[in-house]
């Protein structure tokens, strides 16, 4: 296994359901249960070209690695983020990730368009609003609020990476499922697999993984079975212990 | 009691969790879960003026009608399945609900417009297509599919009858459901609660419940958590069994 330095503030997780090794920090950037399921609902296959956008520290590009022998791609904006996870990808010796520290914007002058089979973004979930209490130089900011990028933004560049039929895997919040519906459909990808997380089955949605796909038809939604995360006895259920720990 | 007539094809079923009796015919119109449900995720208070729109045989208005004191206006556009909506007013001795034989486009003609707390409408499901196979005399057909209305009218409709934040409770197909919230932006119902309703926890959804407040906010859409029918005993769960028997 390759010798990687960490910085003061960062740490080695593992997570066993995917077999892979990641370096966070809890100053600068973690992943949570959104990149795990993000990644466990992306269909990824031994032949799939996929790019990774708003990549953070790269956890849903690595969770998502061993199952294609194509290239993956993580983009991600902040220089510091960008390095975590091209030391990660060092860590669990992939041979197949690249990372490069850009806008998702310009993503096409890193990967051609129409060449993509699949997407993944687990994209900052939170409108900017004259409200919004965020500082711009703060790396969780940049993360959690549209200050540089926006969901329109990320469809469009999505649509402009994915070959015809190709599939996009969103996370994001269901309070918003009305103008992410409509933002994916105004960029030619159709939704076509939703499904909603909640904490607890008595519980509201609190985050919501989209499929879609591009020039797909625009009819035929399905609503996937919903996923809860915690069971009755405040312990992770079946479907995402499988997924933390294997 | 009062005593009601029978057509031959008719029979009286008794909907025990909402204390109604309701004239029901397999070869017409009988009500099904979907009503139920919708009636029990319609906010009616003891002082709502409600409106239903698409009655059928008139189940959604009538499992909701004790529990305002304010009239509750019946709209369908089949005579016969007015008739018996009407006969079922009769035989729940029901003093506040009136039964009008109408299109729903019509509404406002029967029901001031801005004067309405709460509209609900079960409506046709399915669109016409050149390879819908309908029988336009044939009354399932016309309760089915949108031969002489759609959501877009029923949507229409219903923001014209609704006060300034009276609430539109809808039950649809999830498969439509993109279409479904961009059309009742449009039409100024702000879509607030969503709820899905999965056959099994681990099935897909078959039907969705829809909570729309009329010029309503556009954002902070929330997913109610799932309602499950059938447990895994394949017997209704407790929610439904409690909406079915009481």
């Amino acid at each position: 296994m390759a010798e990687v330095a960490l910085q003061p503030d960062e740490r080695i997780d593992v997570l066993q359901g995917a077999g892979i090794r990641i370096i966070q920090s809890a100053s600068v950037f973690a992943f949570s249960l959104d990149a795990v399921l993000l990644a466990a609902f992306a269909q990824v296959k031994r032949t799939s070209r996929v790019v990774d956008l708003a990549a953070g520290n790269g956890a849903v590009g690595l969770f998502v690695a061993r199952r294609t022998q194509k290239p993956v791609t993580l983009i991600e904006l902040q220089p510091r983020l960008a390095d975590m996870a091209a030391r990660s990808v060092r860590l669990n010796d992939l041979t197949n990730v690249d990372v490069h520290t850009a806008d998702l914007k310009n993503a096409a002058a890193i990967v051609p368009k129409d060449s993509v089979d699949v997407v993944t973004c687990n994209p900052p979930y939170f409108k900017v609003t004259p409200a919004s209490k965020t500082n711009p130089n703060d790396h969780l900011a940049l993360a959690r609020h549209e200050l540089t990028t926006n969901f329109q933004t990320v469809c469009e560049t999505t649509a402009g990476l994915l070959k015809y039929q190709g599939k996009a895997f969103f996370v994001h919040r269901p309070d918003r499922l009305a103008e992410l519906l409509a933002t994916m459909a105004e960029a030619d990808l159709a939704p076509k697999r939703v499904r909603f997380i909640h904490p607890k089955a008595d519980r509201e949605a609190n985050m919501v993984l989209l499929e879609g796909i591009r020039s797909g038809k625009p009819a035929g939604m399905r609503i996937l079975p919903p996923l809860v995360v915690y069971g009755a006895d405040g312990q992770y259920g079946e479907e995402v212990q499988h997924l933390m720990y294997g």
